[in-house]
């Protein structure tokens, strides 16, 4: 018989008093002299189907192996459930056990296991309810993206992974070669032959796909990037990966207004999107993360629940400030007065810290913030120049609990003061002749932003580690699975 | 005024008479001395829109730099065209130069460029007709992707990019390392000491997602991945490139024939969903294509147009074969007999090569062709053992022009079976000690394949090289942009 997904039991009243075969992993097992409960999960939906065994019907041999972890394909009829937690059962008439589970070795035993412990098993997380439910929201949210652009007319654009460039002109890269470490060619100077490497050049891993992505946008005019973008900085931190992925669009046409009109409206259909195809794993989700702060100190905890702030996103217009007004805030503001900042607010010019964003986020203004026009010497070097000759175009979204979500900016489109700008930042002109030649050739203004994925995953999931929200989290000192 | 894409202008018949706004790159200008037809687009479409350009509204100053690359803001009133080629035009009554290109420095003049010469300049060759159309075409074949997993429960999966595994325990690959080249920490014994390498290993970019894409399986049923791939081979040929995109679905309780139905499924609905979203696209590139045509020797012409091969897949039902049935049609075939093959088909056991598979595609079957239940010796060590203890559970789609497009496999789920094979292959059981778990805790037959993106929208978009349907290639020496 053809299996049926779980889900689809549960969605489908079609099914109530029909014969169907389902298939997955025991959950938990209860028994008695006349009846075994099974609780069978097949990872489509966060619920587990109660299958009821009858002990007559099914020998001995196969009861014992149905424990924890094992996998069974269960034949039978699916009825109403007497019990409670569950619209329908299974009455199960046949049941094959497809693959063992020794339950002295299966390390997943019914209790609650750590997330550290979890991320050591990270090939069998995603069969618990916390692993599995961030994961469905995690492919919700990756489809949601494509969803969104796909249908506004832009163009996904896959741009390269390796990369001779460095879009920030600055943090530290993977280096990728394929040159024998043991044996390697020297130039008549003595330094490494790169010309024998691979590529014929140094390359690195990218750290951003935007300046690629601009080249297209100026000939597709809307483009979106979304690819695994990497930073071999050794922080050791619940918000850093060193692989991750990013979505990044850019748009022809598009000033710092209607990049900000963007982020606001994609950031809100995102979590819609989420809020709608994902009610369930949400639901459980949120439960979880009630939980979790019950255990921390009374100042930690969340003042909102997970679903609260997902939709005091949806539901709130975004603020939008310039840097120098949220200075002046932030001067002003008691924590400051009282030196209860870690940095405390000096004056016009500094970079803000986390500490810094969330005051004006969670305190100030009770919703997201973004933050435009911040001074040239904390940004980067592609940003648009403002009249001022002090600021650039640039905006940050901040979220509460998160701090930054969204980094952009209208991007300098004069080749001129573009020139001048990577001279004085000493990025060099001669790697980054294709990415100059947009501004000789039907240059146009232009904006764009990057969203960091897991960021965002991190912030609709509730999940207070990075390293919990993609499959296999690359860090300082791990690279397992 | 808001600007409005030249595809809404041509597909939305309530813009006639209307004042309207486009923004653009210029494609090309002819004029005379009363009126000026200036060719706009904006990449939203392949079409260009005519602008009319009355020499009297418009400002001489402005007029001299609306060269081909320009980029112009135009307005004016959308009217009925009386022109052939295109149903309506823009009166214009105010333009703005954006962006000027200067024409004796601008590469792209509108003359037929050569496809070399257009990957030297890959930074500019989206603004092209052909470009523009292949990257349309590859947007929507990846949103099609998508699309296709999530409406069946699919979930996509980000398995990781830096790896400390080989999935397919061979293939040149690309090492990734932060040590300084020039002083590498050695080992008491002389050795790199790659404990003091970022990740505390030697790690490398990853050939495949499917071992971790496995694990997934083994929790939410059904899966896929979608990221880069790399191969560090030396091949500097139309068919290779060293960074390329792969989508490796993976199944919970498939076997070969669910894998071979779905595989079927999904290149169908992929090529549908092109035809149906991309009709003008693909108009142009199968002209493109029968133009290309024109100028090969008569027996190198494509029996079929561009048009034509996609119809043919999507309207024929993939023959299925053994890979011992594909031996003996191969060996009593005329180009055996006659010594027209390269490789001479001697006798089971043989990998077969793209004249082989081209032959049974093209002139045997005239359809898609799957072969299945290859010889173990040729294929790799986590491929299901038949019981003949010769063969296993593989499959191959083979298509017309492309050779292999997909390769998959029921996968081993015995561990006592996977382990023996990993020994004689002598593939490392101590690092994929996670991927051995699977078989373990809850195994159950499973199952998958992998479809080499850019093959796909090689043979969508009939482009013979693949270095022309990915934004960047990466090859061997090269790593530009």
């Amino acid at each position: 018989m053809q299996r049926i997904k779980i889900k689809e039991l549960l969605n489908s009243p079609q099914y109530v008093e029909q014969m169907v075969t389902v298939k997955g992993w025991v959950r938990t097992r209860r028994s008695n002299k006349n009846v075994s409960f099974v609780a069978l999960n097949d990872g489509s939906v966060i619920h587990n189907l109660q299958l009821v065994v009858d002990p007559a019907h099914i020998s001995e041999a196969i009861l014992k192996d149905i424990t924890t972890g094992a996998c069974i394909s269960a034949t039978g009829t699916l009825v109403p459930s007497q019990g409670s937690g569950q619209s329908v059962e299974l009455q199960v008439q046949a049941l094959t056990i497809l693959g063992k589970a020794d339950a002295d070795k299966y390390p997943l035993q019914p209790k609650r296991h750590s997330l550290e412990f979890l991320r050591e098993i990270a090939h069998l997380r995603p069969r618990t309810n916390t692993f599995s439910a961030v994961f469905r929201v995690r492919h919700a949210l990756a489809f949601a993206v494509h969803k969104f652009f796909n249908d506004r007319g832009f163009f996904y654009i896959h741009t390269p992974i390796i990369t001779a460039s460095d879009a920030e002109g600055a943090g530290e890269m993977f280096r990728v070669s394929t040159l024998d470490p043991t044996r390697l060619p020297k130039t008549p100077e003595g330094a490494i032959d790169y010309a024998e490497d691979f590529f014929g050049r140094e390359t690195n891993l990218t750290v951003s796909g935007q300046l690629e992505g601009e080249l297209f946008a100026m000939a597709l005019s809307e483009i979106y990037t979304f690819g695994p973008t990497f930073r071999a900085e050794n922080s050791n931190t619940a918000r850093h990966l060193a692989e991750f992925w990013m979505i990044e669009p850019e748009m022809a046409f598009y000033d710092l207004t209607d990049n900000m009109n963007l982020a606001e409206d994609f950031l809100k259909y995102l979590i819609n999107y989420a809020l709608e195809h994902c009610a369930d794993d949400l639901d459980f989700l949120n439960k979880r993360a009630l939980e979790e702060d019950k255990n921390k100190k009374k100042e930690e905890q969340s003042e909102l629940s997970l679903l609260e702030r997902l939709h005091f996103v949806v539901d709130n217009p975004f603020e939008r400030l310039t840097y120098t007004q949220a200075i002046e805030i932030l001067r002003n503001s008691k924590p400051n007065k009282k030196g209860k900042f870690q940095f405390p607010i000096e004056g016009w010019g500094t970079d803000l810290q986390s500490e810094h964003e969330r005051y004006l986020v969670e305190k100030h203004f009770k919703k997201p913030v973004i933050l435009t026009d911040y001074p040239k010497e904390i940004k980067s070097f592609y940003m648009k120049q403002n009249d001022d000759g002090k600021t650039v175009g640039a905006m940050d979204v901040l979220f509460p609990g998160i701090g930054e979500i969204i980094g952009g900016s209208q991007r300098e489109e004069d080749y001129d003061k573009l020139v001048q700008r990577m001279r004085e930042m000493h990025v060099p002109e001669d790697t980054l002749w294709w990415y100059l030649e947009t501004r000789k050739f039907g240059t146009t203004p232009h904006s764009g932003f990057g969203l960091g994925f897991e960021r965002l995953v991190q912030f609709v999931t509730g999940m207070g580690n990075i390293r919990d929200v993609i499959p296999f989290p690359r860090t300082p000192k791990n690279a397992e699975f």
